[in-house]
């Protein structure tokens, strides 16, 4: 069993502390938000008082935080909490960050003795609860062993994606991709309800064809045809579309740095930032088939 | 077993007509090129001097044709195919054409006692000699009943997509959905590799993950990835850019009609389009992966 | 002075036929809405009792329709009103249609031994009340030169855009570049407001610098900054945003034909369908700034 | 006259800086590039050994600079080019960066009592030379009248767009304009061309038409159509294709700045990245008409 200093309790983070726990696992909590803190103490974990008392003398640190800005700003510089992790300890930085920031932490990381693996992660708050997240890892092979257990205590999918930062490349790949079929299914569902053919009909035809997807497997945009998903929820839960923004960003950050087209990926951004000024935002991003009904 | 008439023995229609034979039906074929004809008269079709000889006495007639006006100009208007067509006859009309083209036959049909159906497929010039095509119907429910032994003799799946029309609806929402699929997958593939993922170990995450599509199942862009895909054999084989080029335009024309946005769509009629421009349009339609990596 | 049919009376057409009626000319006009030709006849035109009524004994029909059908149904096929048009007239047809319709009139109307000119116009019913209209005219230079008093009588420019059907494709083309570049002004209108620039400011820098257009000199899209401009009349007025998607699909129905690359043009139309999706339809075309800004 | 500083002479930077040494102010010049100083230097300027001997005792400093990193990494932290530059000088900073960059080295320049103003340019090397570019300014309306002089001595435009950061909005706001205007002009082109019109007439019409825009007065991309224009010098000369994607990528940094929505925009760095990857970075930014037409 690990001691493992847990920084960052908010919809994700705390799930998967709690998993962490579950698990047998001594941890020691700190977020900015002292009931977070609270919930988690009263379920066996122990109470930081910040950041720095978090990590002290834990053979593990674990940071789930909303952006690159919060990661650099709490690890990086003078008086980083970097400065006060434990030579020899091992950081598994979960958030989801510009593959930039990922690998100055690294850098930084590796100048004073610390292994880090950068393992943003996929499934949403449902799969965070549940425990099946997937893990998008960047970083050395043989710290990701030692992280393995960690790993499979929140989520079921554990993936090597190369070397530091490769796990944040990896994830702004796939939810690109995500963004850009969840567009093209709702654009095709628009089209072919709108010339006269039944949804779920329509839904069933292109899952089993050549235009089957996750989307059309899990998620289907159009409200009705599939119960459980946001759509036939008004879109409520699931991932918000704020976030699928935030994480388009983050793809063209990336693309800006190697100068790749990506013409489709762009065009996502740009829908979901309508979508935003429509006060859409914190619905789940299958919303976007709205764009195309009403 | 049938006495059919098949007009249209190209890549498609050839294979196809072959796979009705050896199911045992009895065929009269025809094609403007004599070639065609002869290669299944060795095979057991009778030959027909034209369209008109084809149909004489048959008690179903299947077309296969590039286009809307190829199938409007044989079937339609004064001295057309339908008029030479005994009444009481089923016709499959397996072209893919636009939807618009495909009521008018249906609604000409109908006024002679003709039973039709529009049937378009999918799954290429592999699926067609393989006997394993999707067929994407519409019309009556009953006539599909009937015709369901004949499509099963050269298909897997059949879809009942609707009324008059729907199957040529259903395939263009699909075929939309796969090349914006295919464009994102290509887009996600350049991006990752260009900031230092391995290639099949990106494309494993991303088929695993919410990315997850059937481009990636079977498909993928990336030379090496997967060696049995056109783009590892120089993006030979397959279904050509220019073939997806057509139906992208038929989704563009079905959105015109009903004045649906479909941005994603036609940006990738846009690219598709910029492929051929480069002289690309025979090659397999993965060969966009090239618009993002040379 | 001229004797001249003039079918169409809507919006563009009745404020054309008064100005000819202005210049001198002798006028028969017939229209679907008797009230437009009634009120045409209290100016001294005579009224039709049909399209078949106007153009007996004509030299000049002109014809000023909504769309490609309505042209080819009234001028072509059996019946069709070429057939009653006097040998040796000229036929000016200034409705915006694909150019393709435009060549098949342009055919029929030679092969009868009738002049025809296509004659698309700009200028919106603002220049068709003031006579300052646009003329882009495809056909021959000596019909044009025929033509040229009666162009004069309703318009300022007149261009002669090349054979038959170029007038056509000029107009597409302009109104491409002109939707294209009102979203783009729109665009950089709303970054720079959301950034801290004061539009008026803005809008002026960018018209004296190399972002100068059409849109920023006469029509700019944000409200207050030109009191004249639809924006300072909540989009009231002008060219309706429908219109524009009406010729943004012809853009793209003539790119088809040619199979060109229109990224820009092709995601024009598929924002001004969002619009027309939002209701905003009837509003002027530069409403498109609303999409960025609420 | 003034006591200028001036660090950066490239492209831009040397005939800025010769236009004021015409103008007979004194100049203290540096560049890392050593030839760069040296021609200055035989034209009657000071040579620098380094940027902190060049702004010794100068009244004014004006950069001129590739992009942020490098106005940030001269200017700013510990050791910075401000720490050196005298209280009470005045900074005119005309690099084109992010507005985000040129708010950090405003603050920092108030914090020292420097006055500073962004002052980004547009003209090219042909304005730079002649002394025609157009200053879009941002700071204090005093500042600027301050350096009113100095600007005339280089350009002929100069604006003052507003607060801190404001010249460098509208200038990414300008270009990505230009941008879209420029591609929406080639676009236009290639469709009229595939459809039989001339490109010279076809050019003249939009250009007295609605489509009027700055490309169509100065800068045809079509070759041929403006004889003095880079398209028709094999697209050599003028503004490069990479600097124009450069200035898209910060607009596109801006709008992540204010979540705004530019689609054209964004399709047009995508466009813009397509053409580097061809190898035509290096060519004038109306380039792009090749995209559409070979």
């Amino acid at each position: 069993m690990s001691k493992i200093a847990f920084i960052g309790l908010g919809h994700m983070g705390l799930p998967m502390a709690r998993n962490l726990l579950k698990a047998g696992h001594e941890l020691k909590v700190y977020d900015l938000v002292q009931e977070a803190i609270d919930e988690l103490a009263a379920e066996g974990a122990k109470a930081a008082r910040d950041a720095r008392d978090a990590v002290a003398g834990m053979q593990v640190v674990i940071t789930m935080l909303p952006a690159s800005k919060h990661v650099e700003g709490l690890l990086l510089g003078e008086g980083g909490l970097l400065e006060s992790i434990t030579t020899g300890s091992l950081v598994l930085e979960c958030s989801t960050i510009a593959p930039d920031s990922a690998r100055k932490v690294h850098a930084a990381a590796k100048a004073r003795g610390i292994e880090m693996l950068d393992a943003p992660v996929s499934g949403g708050t449902a799969g965070a609860a549940a425990g099946t997240l997937t893990f998008m890892v960047g970083g050395d092979a043989a710290a990701l062993e030692k992280a393995r257990p960690l790993f499979a205590a929140m989520g079921k999918n554990i993936f090597h994606a190369g070397p530091d930062g490769a796990g944040q490349v990896a994830k702004v790949c796939n939810n690109q991709l995500l963004a850009v079929q969840m567009i093209g299914t709702a654009e095709s569902m628009a089209l072919g309800v709108a010339n006269g053919l039944d949804p779920t009909t329509l839904a069933e035809i292109m899952r089993q064809s050549s235009g089957g997807n996750w989307v059309l497997e899990r998620y289907n945009p159009w409200p009705g045809v599939m119960l459980n998903a946001p759509a036939s929820k008004d879109y409520d839960g699931g991932f918000m579309a704020e976030l699928m923004a935030k994480d388009l960003g983050l793809a063209q950050e990336t693309a800006q740095h190697s100068l790749s087209s990506t013409p489709m990926g762009a065009l996502a951004l740009q829908l979901y930032r309508l979508l935003l000024k429509q006060g859409k935002g914190k619905k789940d991003f299958s919303v976007v088939q709205k764009l195309f009904t009403e």
